[in-house]
């Protein structure tokens, strides 16, 4: 069932404030055998005063054994079952660059290509292309017009750019015109159901009109589109949580999956100091604040333990600016393991931290992976994490009488 | 949803080697309060030995509070919803005397009875017929002929016998012809949907002819048929994992649960340390082995405590042949608990421990129910399972961008 039938019914407004911070790829490995993790490795006091007060446990960002890319990981942070709520690739590479979609865009995702003479494609990267190179052409391609259709293009990188289409009643399911293979043309795009009749004709026009502008090109005269998507359909916050949410984010993606779920963009931080300054600056306006602090996500993913550690200390020395603007609800997270050991996003359960008045603390007085698994909050799906930010916050009424 | 939406889509192949050693009814509890359980009373130094190295937690075989048979039982821990993936009461009843249904057949478990001058049923078991004098007449039942039909009977243990129909397009549902009561007649069997209106007169031209065959017979004159069952329609390991998988099992039922999923049966050992031969043999064919060891089951059904632990000892002691050969992911586990104490299955959790290099190890040094409680891997549903060893293999991509 769909938490959101609960919340949307059980909701409360009161003036507390609910503050989630998300460490991404927070959980890791030890490197070797008896070894720490880079959690269980860092010095953090701060952390550890605030599991004297907490209650923490692991989250399991989808179910057990699934690694989550950023867009699951994030809407089960954000209590959106994400089995349930998939973002299509075309509007998860829309949002990862920032462009904002609106209901019922169709997202696409293009590659430049190589046709032969013939016509057949004879690489599918246009020989992977030098950003430099292809953000001009991909440019050039806002000369497309096609009547009762606005058209954005933007380039990506290398041989990638994102084609999004606005207009009235655009279904999403197209089938890739990529071939996914050489020597043969690129496919025409074909519509999956009648929604999407008229998409696939806006593509095919967009397919025409293009190859009359990259004519001539060495490499990249011609593109593939993939992935077709709508706008995914996720009920904002403020209406399945009662909460007026920002997000204070650093890089598009995440400001772009907070924007999916209603949240609005506060501040242009580019440190935690600063993220913690436009929080400071917003206290008054919102309830909910998410904040994403990215790299203990980027160097896990480099394999880098003694960067991931530094990071994870850069963190914890930043707290007292959030916690001296006491909030009711303080949640630090992540929206899944990163372990440098695999260098990877993974599937281990990801320590977990909630303070509140009212949460109940546990014996714990540090935070780690270890700590972690005896907690009070055990282990539990992080679609459920929005419930509990709720009911410690006094937000969620009683469910049945 | 059903995970194998997912790992149909996510799977990965490499080399990795997967054993899921399942001791049957593994876990048990205690005989007296305050006392231990066998596991806990076991001296098991090399399962410790891998407790250091691994990971712990309980395995719930398919919700809290139900104790399973070995078909839910093994289809959780092969990652097969047990709720939503049952196998039909004939259908494994064929299966557990080691038959090797196809795709289409309809399974009958039947019952030999004794009909009065009247045509009264006055013993639903005629008499609990022995075994010896059962066979040849469950035999002699394959004189019965029907057109278009393949026909098989297979004598089972005392009054019961299994018949199985092989012909295109035989639904299996079917009305049970016991009235479960004396005194009264058989039932007709009554098809209960159009696609199994043939397989209901091919059962009634089967008891007519039976009837003949078994006239002048003092107790078992006839026969009943209950649980009629198409085979389960079980996608395959390889198809659902991409794992090439091989059983080692010595009861049929187990063989019988593995065949159900797709994989093969290989050697022919009936001791532990012949199954770890054969797996040793067998190593270098396949990806995925499930060893089956009865007698943790077996000895908790009997209520010997001392036997079941004795047999928990001797499974700790076969484990360096199969550690030796360095799977990349071990798990040890059981479908279910069968404790002593109750002389039966049961709902408790299953003690699970789950080795590989990056398993994320919790702090445990033994392994049992006490320390499973609070191990790194928590309480877990059984069909999770299959989603951890691929991971924790490799063989397990990223869930959405």
């Amino acid at each position: 069932m769909d938490m959101h039938l609960l919340t949307r019914e059980l909701q409360v407004k009161n003036k507390s404030k609910i503050v989630m911070l998300v460490a991404d790829g927070l959980g890791g490995l030890p490197m070797e055998p008896g070894g720490k993790t880079e959690l269980e490795s860092a010095k953090t006091p701060n952390l550890s005063a605030l599991a004297k007060r907490g209650v923490q446990g692991l989250s399991i960002p989808v179910k057990p054994g699934i690694a989550p890319g950023s867009g699951p990981g994030h809407l089960g942070l954000f209590g959106y079952d994400p089995l349930k709520y998939q973002i299509g690739r075309g509007a998860l590479e829309a949002t990862g660059i920032g462009f904002e979609l609106q209901p019922g865009d169709v997202a696409i995702r293009c590659n430049f290509c190589t046709l032969d003479a013939s016509g057949n494609i004879s690489d599918r990267r246009a020989g992977r292309i030098s950003s430099e190179e292809s953000a001009p052409l991909a440019i050039s391609l806002r000369q497309v017009k096609i009547p009762g259709v606005e058209i954005f293009v933007e380039p990506v990188k290398e041989h990638r750019f994102v084609v999004v289409f606005r207009a009235a009643g655009l279904g999403g399911n197209v089938k890739d015109t990529d071939p996914q293979a050489t020597g043969v043309p690129p496919l025409d795009p074909v519509a999956e159901d009648a929604a999407s009749v008229r998409t696939a004709e806006i593509a095919k026009e967009f397919l025409k009109q293009a190859k009359v502008i990259l004519k001539g090109h060495p490499k990249a005269n011609f593109h593939t589109m993939r992935g077709f998507a709508n706008k995914p359909d996720l009920a904002p916050f403020d209406t399945v949580y009662g909460l007026r949410a920002a997000a204070i984010a650093v890089y598009p993606m995440y400001k772009g999956l907070a924007r999916l779920v209603g949240m609005k963009i506060v501040g242009s931080a580019t440190t935690l100091a600063e993220q913690f300054e436009v929080l400071k600056q917003a206290w008054n306006d919102y309830d909910f604040f998410f904040i994403h602090f990215k790299y203990t996500d980027s160097t896990g993913e480099d394999g880098n333990f003694a960067e991931k550690v530094k990071r994870i200390e850069e963190l914890d020395s930043a707290l007292p600016a959030l916690t001296s603007l006491g909030p009711d609800v303080l949640i630090v997270t992540g929206d899944h393991s990163t372990p440098s050991y695999l260098k990877s996003h993974s599937w281990h359960p990801v320590p977990t931290l909630l303070v509140s008045d009212c949460c109940r603390p546990d014996p714990h007085t540090t935070f780690n992976e270890t700590t972690a698994i005896t907690g009070g909050l055990g282990q539990f799906e992080a679609q459920y994490l929005m419930l509990l930010a709720l009911s410690n916050a006094g937000r969620m009424g009683k469910f049945g009488a």
